[in-house]
C-alpha cells in the first residue's frame, strides 16, 4: 500500500501544503533555493502533515489555519533531516546524497535553521498561542533527544529504557504534535485533544520501531539508503537488544563499537538479521499501533477515522 | 564605557532575562546542560535585549510581555553565534574554547537548534502574533545572509553592495527586531515602531562595521579571539576593501585567497591595518550612527533616549 492510497479524504489539502513548499524553494537567495529544492520536493512520505489534516478534520475543519500548520510540521521535519545528517555525517537519503554531502556541513546547517523558522512562520499564521508553544517545545525535546543519541554512542550495553525515551523525544513527540494541534485549531474538546495526541504518540513510536527494524531488515534499494547506518552511527536500536542481552560477554555489536572494524560490522548486521530480535521488535511496534487504535475507539466511524485507522496498519507494513 | 554602564535605566529587568537564561541551562538531558552553560553565561554584551527593553520602555512598559522577547532575542543571537561557529571550524570565541571546538560539531549543531526552539517558545509567551512572525522572519533572514557569506567565500573582488547586503541581512535584522518589537509590545503607534526599527537597523549595520574593523585593528586579548578570522574564513569585509579597489592587479588578500599561505594571510592582515580602509569604515560607521541617532530625533528627551543614544557612542568606540 502507498502512504498516498490513505490519503483520500485530504488529497486537495495536500495538494495546498505541497504548494506552500514549492514557495519556500524560491527563496531570495537562488543558492538556496538549489539546496532547498531536493529536500523540499523528493520523496516525502508527508505522513506528518497528512495527520494534522486529518485530526483537524474530526472537528470544526479549518483549512485557514491547518494548512500552515501542517506545512509547519513538514519542514520541522524536514530540517530536522537535514541536521541529522549533518550530524551523523550521513552520506544517502530517500537515494540521493544527503544535503550535508552535496553542499557541506555549513550550508546543511544554515538551510536546516532557515527551514526551522520557515516553519515556525507557518505554524505563527495560526495565530494559536497554544499550538505555537507546543511546536518550539517539540523542537526542544526533539534537539534534546538527539543530543541524547549523540552521547549515548557506542555504548553497547542495551538499555531499553533509555531507547523507548530517546525514540519518544527524537519522532513520536512531533508525530504527537502533528495530531493535537490540528485537534486544537479544529476546537475539538479537550478529551479529544488528548486522545489525538496519544493516537500520534503511539503511532510515532511505532513508526520509529519500524524504521529501525528496516535499518536491518529492509531492501537497500527500496528504503533508499545503506542498511545498518544506525549501528555504523554507533547506536544501539531495539531490534539488537535481543543479542546484547543474550550474548552480553561476546557479540559482534560489542565488538564493532569497540574497534569498529568494518567485518565486524557486517556480521553484526547479519547476526541481528537473523536473530529473534526483529520478530520481537515488531511485536512491539504492534503493540504501540494497538494503542494507537484504542485511542480513538470513543470517535465515530466515517472516513477520517478509517484513514486514521488505515494509517497504523501502513506504519507497521510499510517497507520503505 | 562599559556596555552595562549604558543599561542604567534597565538594569532590574536585564537580571530578569539572566534568570530566564539561567532557567534554560538546567534542561532535562545534563549534556545539553553542559553546553549550554559555556554559551550562556560567559562575556555576552547582552546589547540585543537591552534594546528590546529600552524600546519598549518609550511608551507603555509592559514587563510581561517585553522580558520574555527580550530573552528570545539574546537566545536567537547566542544560538546563531554557536551554528556560525560550526560554519566557519572557528576556534575560539570570547576566550574560550567555542561549542564546536569543545563538543564537535553534531552537539553543537543540536544546541543551537535546541537554543532556536527556546527563543522561538519565550518570543510566543508574548502572545502577540506580530513579533512572532517578525522574529521567525529574522531568523529565515540571518540564516540567508549566513549563506549569502559562505557561497561568496575566497572571492576576493571587492562588492560593496553585496556587503552591506550580507550584514544587513546577517547583524542588522536582528537590532532591528529587538528594537522593533520592543515598541510593538508596548503598544507604540505605528511611527514610533518605525522610528525605532529605523534606529535598530542603523545602530546594528555601525555595529557589524565596528566588528569588522576589530577583527583586523583590534587587540587579540581584549577581543577574545584572533584577529583577522573573517579572511581566514575567505569572507572580504569593509577595511579591506580600499586594498583590493587600489591594487586589483596583485595585493596580499588576492594571493591568500587564490592560494592560502598563511604568509599571505599575515601580509593581508597587516597592509590592511596601515591602509585608509580601516579610517573609511570607521567614517561609514559614524555615519550609520548618526543615521540611527536622525531615526529618534522626534523622541521626548529622558533617560530610555539618552540610554538609546549613548549605545550609538559605545557602539562606534567599542574595543571589545
Amino acid at each position: 500500500m502507498q502512504a498516498s492510497a490513505l490519503y483520500t479524504p485530504i488529497l486537495g489539502e495536500l495538494a495546498l501544503v505541497e504548494e506552500r513548499l514549492a514557495a519556500l524553494r524560491r527563496p531570495e537567495y537562488p543558492s538556496l533555493e538549489r539546496i532547498l529544492e531536493s529536500m523540499l520536493s523528493h520523496g516525502g512520505k508527508r505522513i506528518r502533515p497528512a495527520l494534522t489534516l486529518l485530526a483537524g478534520q474530526l472537528e470544526e475543519y479549518r483549512l485557514d489555519v491547518l494548512i500552515p500548520m501542517a506545512t509547519g510540521v513538514e519542514l520541522l521535519h524536514t530540517a530536522t533531516l537535514i541536521h541529522d545528517d549533518v550530524v551523523d555525517k550521513a552520506g544517502v537519503r530517500r537515494r540521493r546524497p544527503t544535503t550535508f554531502v552535496e553542499w557541506g556541513a555549513g550550508p546543511a546547517v544554515l538551510a536546516g535553521d532557515y527551514l526551522f523558522a520557515a516553519a515556525a512562520d507557518q505554524v505563527a499564521m495560526t495565530g494559536n498561542q497554544r499550538v505555537i508553544r507546543l511546536f518550539a517545545q517539540t523542537l526542544m525535546t526533539i534537539a534534546q533527544g538527539e543530543l541524547g543519541q549523540v552521547f549515548a554512542a557506542h555504548r553497547w550495553q542495551a538499555n531499553r529504557e533509555t531507547y523507548f525515551e530517546r525514540i519518544g523525544a527524537k519522532t513520536a513527540t512531533l508525530f504527537a504534535t502533528a495530531t493535537e494541534s490540528g485537534a486544537v485549531l479544529s476546537q475539538a474538546p479537550e478529551r479529544t485533544v488528548q486522545a489525538l495526541r496519544e493516537y500520534g504518540h503511539n503511532l510515532g513510536m511505532a513508526f520509529q520501531v519500524v524504521d529501525d527494524i528496516l535499518d536491518f531488515a529492509g531492501d537497500e534499494d527500496e528504503l533508499g539508503k545503506p542498511v545498518g547506518s544506525d549501528l555504523l552511527q554507533g547506536t544501539l536500536t531495539l531490534p539488537a537488544f535481543w543479542l546484547v542481552e543474550n550474548y552480553p560477554g561476546d557479540n559482534a555489536i560489542k565488538r564493532y563499537f569497540q574497534n569498529q572494524e568494518s567485518e565486524d560490522l557486517s556480521e553484526a548486521i547479519e547476526t541481528v538479521r537473523n536473530s529473534p530480535g526483529l520478530e520481537e521488535a515488531q511485536t512491539i511496534a504492534v503493540s504501540y499501533g494497538d494503542r494507537a487504535r484504542s485511542a480513538l475507539q470513543d470517535h465515530p466511524a466515517g472516513p477520517t477515522l478509517s484513514a486514521l485507522f488505515d494509517l497504523i496498519d501502513y506504519v507497521l507494513e510499510r517497507r520503505i
